[in-house]
Formats: C-alpha cells, sequence, structure tokens
C-alpha cells in the first residue's frame, strides 16, 4: 500500500460516497471531507469535516492532525468566483498561481492544487486507484453493441477531442453520421446533450436514434483527478438527445451507478461502450 | 468582367437583399431568385421567382430562360431534412451525392452544391466580388481596438477554429483570459453567443466585459459559399453574453449593416476587428 490514510476531498455528485464505501469495505482508513455547498448531503454519512472551498489552511490542519498521508479529489466543483471566494491566508499565498491557471484551463487549475498538495508532501490518489470497479472496462457494457457506423462516430468524436487537446478545453464531443453535432467547451457535458436535443431531428439524417456521445481525457492531462465521468444521467441525456449510444475512453474513465445507467441504456436499445485509444487513432 | 448576368439564390437574412442592390447599383444584370420559407419577404421587391429547396430543374431552368451565366448562393438556409424535402427529378438524381456530403458537414455539402452548378457551366461568384464593401477589413472597425489580452483571446480562438478543419465543424469560437468559452458545431453562430450569455460572469474571471467571440473560415472551406458573416445580431449578442469584442478574419468574413453594427458596438464599448491569418498563426 502506497499510504496509509486518505483524505478524500468531496465535491458533488455520488463518487465520492463510492469512494467512501470502497475504502471502508476495504478496510482502509480516510476522512471524508465535505466541501461546503457541494457535497452530497449523504456525505454527512461518514462522519468527517466540513471545509469552504478556499479554506486551505483550515484542510491542511484537518490532514495533518487526523494523520491523512494522502488525498483524492473527487466530485463535481464548479468553476468558482475567485473574487467572492472566503480564502484563508494559505489558499490567498496560493491564489497568484491559480488565478494564472485557471484563465488556461480546468485541466491548468487542477494541475495547481495537485503540485500544491503534492508539495505539502501529500500522495494525489486517483479515484480509479480506490474503486478500480467504477473504471469502464473495454467492449460494450450492455446488451447493445455500436454499430459500424457508431464506430465512425465514436472515432471521429474521439478525434476531435485530441484535437483540442492543445487548447485544453472539454472532454466530450457528440457526432452522427459523421456530422459533428456538439463540442464541449466551458459549459459542461450535461449541457451540451441538452442542446443537441434541442437541434431538429432531421440533424441526424431523420433516423430514429443516431449519433454517439464520447467522453475521453484530454491529451496530457491529469488524470489522477476529473477522469471522464458517466452515470445515469448522462444516459438518460443521450436517450433524450436521441442518440444510439455513448462512448468513453476504456480503462480512464469512470461509470457511476453501473447497474441502474446499464438496464437505462438497455432498456432504450443505447449501447454504452469503452473504446481503446488505438480504436479511434 | 467573368459573366453577363447573375442568378442571386436567395436564402434569409440581409445578405441576398445587399447582393441584389450592388449588382444594381453596378448595371449588372441579375435574377433574384428566392427560396420559399428563407427569403426575407423584402426580396420580393426584386420581382424574380420562388423555388422550393430541392426545385433543382426548376431553378436550372430559371437560369436558362432568364439568360443567367453565374450564380450567387447568398443567406442563411439551415441544413435540411432531406427525407421531407419536396424533390424534383433534377435533384433527386443529385440526392445520393447531397446526403452523403451532408453526413460529412455543412462544408462538404455546399462542396456537392458548387459543383452540381459548375458542371452545368454556370460560374459561382463569391458574394464578396459582388459586394466588396461588406469585406470587412484589416484592424478595428469601430472606436474600440482590442487590448494585448484581447488580442492573445483572439489568437486562440482562430487557432481552435483552425485546429477542428479536418472535422468540417463551425465557424466560431469564444475565448475568454485564455479560457475556451464555446465551440460552434451544429447549432450555429447566435445559440452558441447565447449559451455563453448564460453562464456564471465569474468564468470570465469577473471583469465586467471580457473574452471575444472569433469567426473565420474554416481551412480549407469553399470560401465563394458561407464566407463566415457578422451583423448587428451578432454584436447583440456578444454585449448581452459580456464579451469585450468581436474578431473575423479581415477579407474573408462579411459585415452586415456595417453602421448599424459598428454604433452598437461603439455604444456598448466593444470592438469589431479584422485580424490578419498571420496574426493568429
Amino acid at each position: 500500500m502506497r499510504w496509509t490514510k486518505l483524505g478524500i476531498i468531496m465535491g458533488g455528485g455520488a463518487l465520492p460516497l463510492r469512494l467512501a464505501d470502497a475504502c471502508a469495505n476495504q478496510g482502509r482508513p480516510f476522512v471524508a471531507i465535505r466541501l461546503t455547498g457541494f457535497a452530497d448531503p449523504a456525505a454527512e454519512a461518514y462522519d468527517g469535516p466540513e471545509i469552504h472551498l478556499g479554506e486551505a489552511g483550515k484542510l491542511a490542519r484537518i490532514l495533518k492532525d487526523t494523520g491523512c498521508d494522502a488525498v483524492t479529489l473527487a466530485g463535481i466543483v464548479p468553476r468558482p468566483d475567485f473574487s467572492s471566494l472566503r480564502l484563508d491566508w494559505r489558499a490567498a499565498a496560493l491564489l497568484p498561481r491559480l488565478l494564472a491557471a485557471a484563465a488556461r484551463g480546468d485541466g491548468a487549475l487542477l494541475d495547481v492544487i495537485v503540485d500544491a498538495f503534492e508539495g505539502e508532501g501529500y500522495k494525489v490518489i486517483g479515484a480509479d486507484e480506490i474503486a478500480g470497479d467504477l473504471a469502464v472496462p473495454e467492449g460494450p457494457l450492455g446488451a447493445v453493441a455500436p454499430s459500424d457506423d457508431d464506430r465512425e462516430d465514436i472515432r471521429k468524436a474521439a478525434r476531435v477531442i485530441a484535437a483540442l487537446g492543445p487548447f485544453d478545453v472539454g472532454q466530450a464531443a457528440a457526432v452522427a453520421g459523421g456530422l459533428v453535432l456538439a463540442i464541449e467547451a466551458a459549459e459542461g457535458t450535461d449541457d451540451m446533450i441538452a442542446r443537441i436535443a434541442s437541434m431538429p431531428a432531421s440533424i441526424r439524417s431523420g433516423a430514429p436514434r443516431r449519433g454517439v456521445l464520447v467522453k475521453r481525457p484530454k491529451p496530457g492531462q491529469e488524470l489522477r483527478v476529473d477522469l471522464p465521468t458517466i452515470g445515469v444521467k448522462t444516459i438518460e441525456g443521450a436517450i433524450a438527445a436521441g442518440l444510439a449510444g455513448v462512448a468513453v475512453e476504456a480503462r480512464r474513465s469512470l461509470l457511476m451507478d453501473a447497474d441502474e445507467a446499464i438496464a437505462a441504456a438497455d432498456a432504450a436499445g443505447l449501447f454504452i461502450f469503452g473504446f481503446r485509444p488505438e480504436d479511434v487513432a
């Protein structure tokens, strides 16, 4: 074991809860540290402390006092308004670097935060190291597999995301019958999928269910934080958008609530697919 | 003069009207051919025939009977639902190529249409050849010039559009302080700008007016049709979205209703800027 006690810094959504569960099940000591306003209310059950975004000094004290030697950053934290954040002195000291990085993209911002933890001597652990069962395997996950046309769309969307690598943009794109429907930037994946639902169906060449949503890591991104994550909401969005399926890069993407997500996809005739980088190169 | 009589095939918006005006002012013979349901009602003043999208045979007859030897395709025509189009035999003969191209992108679709006209012996004339005064010149167009930071944002957005060249995606992207806010795909520029308006202001680092909208041709696109076009609506959208300005590639972009657009930009403190490709390479 590379670490003895893990601080789980909990943003929104179910991922932080699943990581805490995984630690509990494996008998790995952890402290559940909730980010006020972001962590799911269910996270209170893990009986840990709560901090505001910007309380870096308080966080450092908690990690030291509880004997953590590693941290994981998990869950959704929308990009903050740095000008209205309550920053303690420790966060304030980091602010110039944070602001400079924030202007380059979310990836750059997360790199600074990871560096700060490592600079303090903490190991930064990826969600997939703790709960490997969340990582998407290769191939179809449910009853439906992508057609040859779908695979071409997967390839094109995956290549769009790769081409945007130098610009630290989003992790998602959607393609239908070769036509790029949408590319994620600052609006987030859910908004992007909702936009597709509002496009005329004819844009997908009139087929009842066509096109794929692809999520994959940005080239060069820090893989220990912000792995592409899909879940029931993603599948429901893809169903509403008339897409044929959702594909993510195998092993480097997470599927939350897999049973429920796969059941929803199967019921609607959608595929969920884990592709290999070499399949889309 | 490369041609003697021009068929102006009129989609939506003001561009077709301005082209007809330019021909009239220059004493160049033309026929204003309105696309039913798309052409501006004001186009009826030019007293030309009307055709439905899909009536390629009727169009061929009109061009022949009126003695046109050149055509220009101008104005907005949303991507049609090919399965519900009324196609005459001539259009039907073209349908397989149209469908195959439509699946690759709008650029590929327009290439097929241009090829079809050229195959019939017509010259295809760009809007900027007819109304060169619509082409955006180099530099700032109104009272406001982009700052050095704005120029960096222009450069990044322009490079994002260039990187997407192989995928036949959109002509627009928006960047604020180095952060890519939005990338246009199938939703169109107006929808993309509206999306930025709905993002939290903090995403633009709290500045009152920050970020740029950039439009430029896709690499390799047919420049005689579908030149990037901005107008009053674009400027109003950029104002509502809190952007600092709008930049387009000089000479290869069109500005409609320049006086009104520049007045609106000046009043709100926005720049309108024509950049050179070498400025953003």
